[in-house]
């Protein structure tokens, strides 16, 4: 692994440009609130892309450059363009990290990783969740208690039409009478994707120290480990045959 | 379960028509030899469908009556119109089991399911094949010995670049060298799908009796159970929050 | 498969002869209840066995002829003896399935399947707990609604120290603030094992429809496919070295 | 994650005494070999531990002072005395990792984890084995290429009788025809798992960069990532009920 992991905090954006509340919760957006924690971190260089830039600030050479891409959407997936999706899709099977938050479950990237809908259940009254740590060895758990508590929260229910993840490590319990697989970790090509649930715009959730900790610790995860780069196509047999 | 099973064995169905030697080997087409065999067996009520058909057979007629559909193509996978593989998609989302079969690891279907590009080496120069069962308790290697072992074949190796299986029943040995992931299940949505990699259009897989039980296996695994239907979208709290 | 399958039902068997209002609750015992519902299902064939019998019940004549065997026990894990596990868990290692039910997850027989303590959190206040269903293309799931409502029921919370299932089929959510993973399928060996969280003894879990319907489709699932007998040991090679 | 990782390797150390060939082939013993190639590693620091020493080398002070076991056993596993593998067995559920190498699948430590009997098949001719990388972005994987290949090996086949691995990272392929899964990851507890295959007492294959390699990354993968000591038992309810 590489000293340095290059993060990028994507953020659709819009948001917090539009809704006073909003923007007061987020002054710097939800990528700032991210970004900052994450430059706090040792071995992490960070910077942020954002939906209104030229190519959503996702050029070649920023996504040529991150090792680790967070990924914030929830008005505007449709407004995200195709050729974007297909280079972000194309740098995850070949090794970039991704880290998908909450409402990003329905991002185009996601949906196209996952190949299902990626659909849920969900509920904006600001009800109690608390996340289960199920895998308490894996080493985005790091750091943490036995659950993470987040007193007022959107609620996703299940179910949540995901493939089976990989790691399953966070389940969590609402009290509106729903359960939630809230992180889950995925391999898909050379490529590293942690489903993260949690997270609001109207609501402080980037701010919550628990959860910032497990972005980060993600971050962490999904960082290209050095493997080999697999070659396809027609091949010579190695043996005699 | 339903007492019958409705199966749909979908072919490409080119090879067949335009080499005079595939033709005299699959004198029905490789759907035919599928066919064949699957209505041999009890419970099963087997029809066929072809790209050259209209809407290649799978007009929603065909799809809402299909709880099992098997899956060959080749050399024409770019012709199969977006809009059935559409369709196909959301039926195997919502529970229609779904056999892929040796080169339809590159049709749009399985790509778009698996998110991955599914990619892999492959080598023609009719080496053997064995395939070891490695999970002896499942269903869709019921009736087998501790391997198959195909004489000659068209060899697929590793990478293969697809979502880790939920369960790997089969890997390949090849003569020249290399192994492969070659019984791969996967749930996704309502549905079951299992990749199985046997089969050539120049020679007589699809007369093999180990390979065609596994094929009746895998469509006895993937028929629908009668599970719930999820429902998504905005939802009341089931408890008083 | 076998058009039948023979199913014993194994139950410890105690806590009805002590306790009146138990007695009450089971009158033919936990296992006659359980068992009183397999045999009204087709293609079964159901006996039972109880820890005071000779050899539990579980002789080898018993154990030879049982195609899934199902267990409950609470008090007196520690009776069963070390000769008798180690038994069934051959059968099991063999292609007998096993279905392990509510407090069973301390038996001797699943901790050594699982190889892990088994140990979870707990709590009897006969609060409410809802079961969803993760994996509705599930057989598991066959004939349910998105999920299972049990109104008054003791609670198992996480972390449940079991390995990773090969499928999670049910999430519990608990009035309490709890969730466990309620319903996991193992392959272990040949054999396939569900675990299934509800049931007490103190409560009229196993009059359910809901949790007997679950316990039905777990024996279809869990009963032997068929598959190869796998041999071990020393070998000659298949090809020329 | 601490900034050193505290590595203990062991060894059964008794072909080393007692065959000539074997001594020169590793005159520092298995464990020497190992030992030396992870001491060279930055972050770890190393120890060794043998059979013949008292508690096998593995008293308490040492296990609790241990991150990562790597373990190698063939000829004694049966010396290993039972207080000391339920104490090994008690540290990895509480998040110390274990590599387990090679004829150390019939370690009781490996089975007591499995629940299962670990067998397979085998043979020693020392035919070629090449070990293919299917997992490519994972950390395991770091720095190969896309397969390892051992001139001389003995060779294990499939079915190898374990639970299904959460993350097979590599396939063997031996000229003899077999296949195997050689390179296999577990969560078990707190605790992280790692089987692999390569390795033999007359063959020089602990001197193999690759395979030293993979051990490196196997520690570092395996090392406790500091996440949540579960809590298990009888506990209040969280929420009002």
């Amino acid at each position: 692994m590489k000293d340095t992991i290059r993060v990028t905090v994507w953020n659709e954006y819009r948001h917090e440009k539009t809704n006073e509340k909003i923007a007061k919760l987020y002054p710097d957006g939800i990528h700032g609130a991210i970004a900052n924690y994450l430059k706090a971190q040792p071995g992490m260089e960070v910077r942020t892309a954002t939906l209104d830039e030229p190519e959503h600030g996702l050029t070649d050479e920023v996504l040529n450059n991150t090792d680790v891409l967070t990924w914030w959407g929830h008005m505007a997936h449709g407004e995200v363009s195709d050729a974007v999706v297909d280079k972000v899709h194309a740098r995850v099977l070949s090794g970039m990290g991704l880290i998908v938050l909450h409402s990003a479950h329905f991002s185009k990237i996601f949906r196209k990783l996952m190949g299902t809908t990626c659909n849920l259940k969900w509920r904006e009254i600001g009800e109690k969740e608390r996340l289960w740590v199920v895998e308490p060895g894996h080493p985005i758990a790091a750091g943490l208690g036995e659950y993470i508590e987040i007193e007022h929260t959107e609620m996703y229910g299940e179910r949540f039409d995901i493939p089976q993840p990989d790691t399953l490590v966070f389940i969590s319990w609402f009290a509106g009478g729903e359960v939630f697989r809230s992180g889950c970790c995925f391999h898909r090509g050379a490529g590293k994707i942690f489903y993260f649930r949690p997270g609001h715009e109207t609501l402080p959730i980037y701010h919550h120290e628990g959860v910032l900790r497990v972005i980060a610790n993600a971050v962490r995860w999904a960082a290209p480990a050095g493997g080999p780069k697999p070659t396809f196509g027609n091949v010579k047999p190695l043996e005699k045959v």
